[in-house]
């Protein structure tokens, strides 16, 4: 084949004098890059280097490095396996279920998601109701002692204590996360978006996590800092979906014994995305926004049924807050709650817009997305830092401690020194705090500082033209801007879509003042710019772009302003992207983890599997010692999860994929013969013994084997998957990956044109390349 | 392997004593079931048997069928490819192709989105003015005459002079359809159904269907016929999508030599699926319902770049209709007419809902889906007369202005014998009808049938409570739902949604009207009655869900009723299921059309890809003489797409994969050698042949190919697809599905252990069988 074939260029650097002549395609297994050509980049000085094929990588300069992983793959993540493993022990199950099991799985499907969205909603409400008692009983007291010292003097005592309030909520929570269970840290959506992709993040759907996620939101909103309770609530959905699908609970020790034809990956994928939609729709009373996210950030094989389901679970996830919040508040059956934040009924605002508005708002996602990139590159060295020096819990604690009492100080000083006053109205202020207005006034600043952040919001939404002062605005922006970007990272629970919504509606209600100012009121109400702020702060701050149009088009009521909230989402992204990446993706790239994007870099045609595979391949026999078997497994230096079993006659020819879960289990029951023929073989196992083990199969070490019993022999045969997915070693890496990624996969074995294993392409090896500044960039895989 | 194979019996009828015991599993070619498993239905007598290979078939009882071909797939049907052939040109050109090449091409693809919005809100807006004028040309001409005749007697005349009017539009609307394009008839949403899911029906996606479609819809609401001038939108946004990717038209000759890239399968695909979403967004003013949509019934990979493109194309759409609407109504810049349908504003009729509603929807739910089953059946058996009495075109003609005539009749007699008047409000009313009402009154049984479709749906929505008497909306409902169940696949273009809506909406507002009546006016309002109705109807008729709920969520511009609407969907759609299928798929599986859904059936883990599969399969050498490859192509009793390439040495082993158009192209432009080791191969050809003879490739017959040529050689090597997606003959049914639906497939090669060639898995291969009343059927295979 390969008289046929040309030296080919690497495209986007053809003219470059420095780049090495490539060697012929396909023309046997030489790398084609020259280590010029894939960057390599990394702290190589504290990193196990699995797969340093060519030696280029202690080459490289090392002063230049930066102590943080962006540039490597952990090897740490195992992946998820959506590829059933049809072996015979499956098909058998399977071919014996009638037709009616069928549908009374379906309708389990069907239950599990109303379970779903039923607890979902329920934990909503719970927050919402003891995050708001608590904020009151804060601000009560504080309010007091304001009004006490401001005409006696001694405000500090009020500051004091309204710091110490502070410090004391997010102590508690703090506390809670970083020793109790450090995954339910942050907003959770992108542990939960690497989950959906098919990374599995040690810890992230379990009870305990759930919690401390739960408790620990509480405890930072009540502790007033720059933080909201809508991101935590995707990843407890995400949990609880995880704990209802499979019908036990291992933290407890309790199994209900239901729905455990549920437990695979498989079927436990599909519920999550059911439970982070019904996170999203509980959070922001958008259950088609929450289709959508679940759809954009996890799915990849989109089926109807299923997404009937995660929309059935996002409806009764929405309608469940909404009847108990309605109980709550004293008016059973008014269904108009129905998330956590309420952006309020959008009347006049935004009934329409005119066509000349549209370039002002394309304006205002421009400034989003600049905003927006500022704040993601100031997290990103943030959390570099953090990574550095701030990596022990008691620091950890210390740092969130500091950032609440701060956070008061500033507040606190910022209402100290503004001069906005503004006169009580008709329509009623929470918390207004008089400070040094005169009586029947009230200060603005407090508005926006004093008070929860969806309050805050709701109120630069609404409030009527000429509640704030620009100036009051402009600082305000600034300061919140400053705290929010320093309290995203924090070993708090707590997200980013309250914060970045009010720094946007700030800034955005400041741009519609300006405006009206300045053309003589035609643009005269500056809240419709509020909403078109918040829009591309959230668009430049986390990139979503299809679910959070939905989401904020939900959450307004009103699909008017469809269009423009896209157009604003869109340039916000497209100018954010051009700085920097996504906020939740820069923090998926600091975790080394390998998720694998949308579409393979458009560059990498010229990559084939013969590349990309891990070669040589650990295989296995049909019937294999057990000792080999207990060896291979217990090799900490490879860890492998996925061994193709070879025929026994030559040419070993590929004849079935076995993975590490199926032989721990199978170590377990001892299911031995004495000799390779023996027809002795007792059908032992069962399905339900793999679905009992599963997902904490035990690992290697705690499992004893005699050595009578290595003597032994496995019969492989009936356990393996007979028919794995394959392909050939010309096979160009968008190809195998698109395949890879259609099919949820794990492993794909990499054969030749006798069926022969010649390697094994896995997720770390498709998620090593991206495409970084100078082209296509190869990481290095690291074992942190 | 077989000595720990066990008999296995076939799931769902275990205990049948008439069952035939099955051979093992995975041991041999023997097929598993004896005809009395599988049952074999089909009209035999006048068709080809491509596949029949246990004989059986021919035992069959024939007194039993019935003249439709429901149970058979026609073979006619070529598939569509969306795995892109990713031969050594393509390879090629992609490696070449610069980073900033590929940025380009994505520019491009929104690019082209863009466009497809802005000429698929053109053509809506065009539709929808014409409509418009014609319609009250009509209506005031017969108004005149009923003013004219309603004293001084003789008011058949204004009779005939509207039974007329109708009978002129519709005849020319037929006229085109049946005499110039016969594709363009119904709502084209089956078609673009089929389309997404890969089925290539002819000329659907033409710039003449278009024009057919676009005059004809007119003709058909014009001449006053029960439907609606939505469901054709969703067709030409495709066809406008389906021509502006391409940029050229094969029809007018005229091709741009721009966006060639996009001139295969693959791509073209995904800018249909934005056409009918910018169908769906300018119908109902429905964007994300317009995305939901296309994802619902086409896209099986969820890509996210090609979703916010999609999403894009919709913005666009319902943006330019409205833009152009606005001015077109004299009021610039007002853009409150995003969809052709204005549901109109729902203020308090579905502001909130009480928890004791629900119950009552779901009971509105169940009689949609009963009413929904009996329109698809009565349907279902007037399509069956069609196919075998009306098959001519000028009965066809004839039948659709006899219904024109007869839907003037009942309407003329409906209005004639109401008794129901109402005094002219403050309301203005569009051609309201004094009949032989008092002065200062009209008939209101008028305003729902002299009227277009639309706007009637829109007064039965927001009229104030007591504008309609019971019985009128009785009669209404009964004689629409006739009418409609009647006209709906007549040879006119014409959509359902409207007259289901109508349907749904007049029932719904009786019930409302009951409920009043017997609750002391608990249930004040009978117009959120009428949304509930006209969301169950059309859940009944059609099936769809979530796109379906967002559509109407998008159309009534409120979000708060989206769970009730979600729930009697569903409701609507489980009860009309139980009885029989929505009305698209009835049309589909009527038309033969090897529709692959979206999961195997349930129960088919028994069956693997050894007896999915069709063998012997015609392989070509990589090297392979003119003459044969000429007779094969010419075969017209096999007529095969894909061809699987094999290496020269023993034993054969697969090596690629060749397209019947692709050797059409080769064939065409004679790449040819004299002898099997030539080295004098001159690279000829381009990716720009295969693209510029794409989609039309000519047939093998208009090829001449000389007797000297015919001993010549051609060498595939740098044409095939080297690396096909292949699977074990072992693969289950279930799996072989999965991979074909989520990469888009049109051949799989079935191999063995040493690689060779042992079969080929096509469409048609899957789409047999289906679940039937008795468990597994599977379907013949016709060449009608």
């Amino acid at each position: 084949m390969s008289n046929i074939m040309k030296k080919v260029s690497w495209s986007s650097r053809e003219d470059d004098p420095g780049v090495a002549e490539r060697t012929p395609l396909l023309n046997g297994t030489s790398r084609q890059f020259s280590s010029s050509d894939i960057f390599r980049i990394g702290r190589l000085s504290t990193v196990d280097l699995e797969d340093d094929k060519d030696g280029s990588s202690s080459e490289l300069n090392q002063t230049e490095e930066i102590p943080h992983n962006e540039k490597l793959l952990s090897v740490r993540y195992e992946s998820l396996d959506y590829d059933n493993s049809e072996n015979q022990l499956f098909l058998e199950e399977e071919r014996r279920m009638s037709l009616l099991g069928f549908r009374f799985l379906e309708f389990k499907r069907w239950l599990v998601c109303a379970f779903i969205g039923i607890f979902t909603g329920l934990v909503a409400c719970f927050i919402d109701i003891v995050v708001e008692k608590l904020s009151d009983l804060k601000y009560h007291a504080v309010k007091q002692s304001i009004v006490k010292f401001t005409e006696a003097g001694g405000l500090c005592i009020s500051l004091i204590l309204w710091a110490t309030l502070n410090a004391a909520f997010v102590l508690v929570g703090s506390l809670m996360v970083a020793f109790i269970e450090p995954v339910a840290a942050g907003s959770g959506i992108p542990q939960i978006k690497c989950y959906l992709n098919g990374v599995k993040i040690p810890r992230v759907v379990r009870l305990k996590t759930l919690l401390v996620k739960v408790f620990g939101v509480i405890c930072s909103v009540a502790g007033g800092l720059a933080v909201g309770k809508e991101g935590p609530m995707i990843h407890s959905g995400a949990v609880i979906a995880a704990g209802i699908s499979q019908g036990r609970t291992t933290s407890l020790k309790k199994d209900f014994k239901i729905f455990e034809y549920f437990r695979r990956d498989t079927e436990k994928r599909d519920f999550v995305s059911a439970g982070a939609a019904a996170g999203v729709s509980a959070a922001f009373g958008a259950p088609v926004g929450g289709v959508l996210f679940s759809l954009e950030e996890g799915a990849s094989f989109w089926n109807q049924m299923l997404t009937w389901r995660i929309f059935f679970a996002s409806m009764i996830s929405t309608f469940t807050l909404n009847f108990f919040l309605s109980i709550y508040h004293g008016k059973p059956g008014d269904l108009s709650n129905p998330g956590l934040i309420n952006f309020g009924r959008f009347e006049d605002e935004v009934k329409e817009y005119n066509l000349y508005e549209i370039p002002i708002f394309m304006c205002m996602g421009v400034i989003g997305g600049i905003i927006g990139a500022l704040f993601n590159s100031l997290n990103y060295w943030l959390t570099i830092f953090r990574i550095r020096y701030v990596h022990r819990p008691f620091l950890q604690v210390a740092e969130a401690v500091l950032v609440a009492s701060v956070t008061a100080t500033v507040a606190f000083a910022m209402i100290y020194f503004s001069e906005d006053c503004k006169s009580l109205g008709e329509e009623p202020v929470e918390h207004p705090l008089q400070m040094f207005c005169k009586d029947g006034e009230y200060n603005s600043m407090a508005t926006a500082f004093f008070n929860t952040p969806e309050k805050s919001v709701r109120s630069l939404f609404h409030d009527p033209p000429g509640l704030y002062k620009p100036q009051t605005l402009g600082l305000f922006t600034l300061s919140y801007f400053l705290l929010a970007c320093w309290t995203y990272g924090l070993t708090v629970s707590a997200g980013v879509f309250i914060p970045s919504l009010l720094i946007g509606a700030a800034w955005g209600r400041l741009f519609g003042i300006c405006l009206a100012t300045s053309s003589n009121s035609m643009f005269a109400d500056p809240g419709r710019y509020a909403l078109i702020g918040a829009a591309a702060q959230l668009g430049g701050i986390v990139r979503m772009t299809l679910s959070l149009t939905v989401i904020i088009v939900e959450a307004t009521g009103n699909v008017t302003f469809g269009l423009p909230i896209m157009l604003v989402l869109i340039t916000a992204k497209i100018v954010g992207d051009y700085f920097v990446e996504g906020l939740y993706d820069i923090h998926i790239k600091l975790q080394s983890v390998p998720f694998l994007h949308w579409e393979p870099p458009p560059t990498s045609h010229a990559l084939t599997a013969r590349e990309v595979m891990s070669s040589p391949v650990i295989c296995f026999k049909q019937v294999e010692k057990v000792g080999k078997i207990v060896d291979i497994l217990s090799n900490t230096s490879t860890n492998h999860n996925g061994f193709p079993v070879v025929c026994d006659q030559e040419p070993k020819r590929l004849c079935g994929l076995i993975l590490r879960s199926q032989l721990i289990v199978l170590l377990k029951h001892k299911v031995f013969v004495e000799r390779v023929n023996s027809s002795l073989i007792q059908r032992k196992l069962q399905l339900k013994d793999f679905r009992d083990a599963y997902p904490r199969f035990p690992p290697i070490q705690s499992i004893h084997v005699s050595q009578d019993e290595r003597q032994c022999m496995m019969d492989l045969r009936e356990f393996m998957n007979p028919t794995p997915y394959t392909v050939p070693q010309e096979t160009s890496l968008p190809r195998v990956f698109k395949l890879f990624r259609a099919l949820g996969l794990r492993h794909l074995v990499v054969v030749d044109d006798e069926n022969k294993v010649m390697g094994l392409v896995t997720r770390k090896d498709l998620a090593r390349y991206h495409l970084g500044k100078h082209g296509l960039e190869e990481l290095h895989l690291a074992q942190t």
